[in-house]
């Protein structure tokens, strides 16, 4: 087996901790961003960087995919829509992009046939997640297997998702005890220079921090 | 069910029958098209404006992946490789683009949750075509399910690709009955004012009418 992965960062401290756990595996990390229009495309591509040089990337892709922004349908890449500040609600949040995941994967399903990579490492999150069905196990699985059916016969993927089952509080005591410097990553849905504090994912963030009895190096402006 | 389907229509002969195919089964048509650095962008995208027209598209979306560009590794998209023009040959082409129909039914799915579709519409050939791994039948099985189960529940997407197990000459025949207008197709792969008449995609679609007995009433510059 090749040990070259593709990892999917999106500058925040999940991908950059499933990143960090592949290179500790021996893999060679090929680091994909994705500019999709999202509210936060500039502080999330130079937290890309930062990761994926502190990872050794061998090399390194910024795809820009401007019709996120056209689809639309979600608070996250339609200006039109807030992105809510209240707390976690039940359901489908409105943060959810249609099948962006699916489109994520299915992109690196492509750089990892012309890299000859084995893997594809993405950092979704099922169980303390926000409820997005494109980061349910289910659907990971079903993808993998969809991507060696739609590639070369020699091409073979495995979709990789090492903090698919942890909580936020597991993933910031393993960022920490493997050594991510999760000084670099962004998690904020706004764009600010500090992150908010209140959108779902800094609630979410800062949880795990408060679980783990560790502290946040990032700025926050509500705190 | 909504009858509402997204095609994917790339402006040639097969995706031209097949959004016919789904418009004479009662259904509102939601174009899509994609511009991926493609040699034929231009003809191409003319076509599919066409086309969509012709079908009374009730929405119409022209995506653009430059990333395709720069992952290359195609004849079709990599300038440094030559377009063969000497005959089909057996095993995967080097016209075969990375997971293209992976990413082009990744992308169908976000527009087909968003526009409340309850299909996605493919030309997809496995039969007759030229050996691509995403234009076969388990694969587009296996991709259907995973586009549900990336979804949010109330999105139920039915792949269809009505042309899956004909002939070029079945598909001829086909268009020519139902009053598909191949007049305004394009299938060549190259970018010129009339079809080069000896890339594999010429081949194909000659040979179809040929074998169909009809009359390609597009020009060839070879002819």
């Amino acid at each position: 087996m090749n040990k070259k992965a593709v990892c999917i960062i999106s500058g925040g401290m999940d991908s950059a901790t499933a990143g960090k756990i592949t290179k500790d595996l021996g893999f060679e990390i090929v680091a994909v961003h994705f500019n999709y229009s999202q509210r936060t495309e500039t502080k999330e591509l130079e937290a890309f960087r930062e990761v994926a040089s502190s990872l050794g990337a061998v090399n390194s892709y910024e795809i820009n995919l401007p019709f996120f922004g056209e689809i639309g349908a979600s608070a996250l890449t339609d200006k039109n829509i807030a992105v809510p500040t209240g707390g976690l609600t039940e359901g489908v949040p409105i943060t959810y992009v249609p099948f962006r995941n699916g489109i994520f994967l299915s992109i690196a399903t492509a750089i990892a046939e012309k890299e000859n990579c084995s893997m594809i490492v993405i950092g979704a999150v099922e169980e303390d997640s926000s409820g997005y069905p494109d980061c349910r196990e289910e659907f990971l699985y079903s993808f993998e297997r969809s991507s060696n059916l739609g590639t070369k016969e020699d091409t073979k993927i495995k979709i990789f998702a090492p903090l698919l089952h942890l909580t936020k509080e597991q993933i910031v005591k393993k960022a920490h005890e493997i050594g991510v410097d999760l000084s670099l990553t962004w998690s904020c849905y706004s764009n600010e220079d500090e992150a908010c504090g209140v959108c779902d994912s800094c609630r979410l963030r800062l949880k795990g921090f408060e679980q783990a009895g560790l502290k946040d190096p990032i700025k926050y402006a509500s705190l």
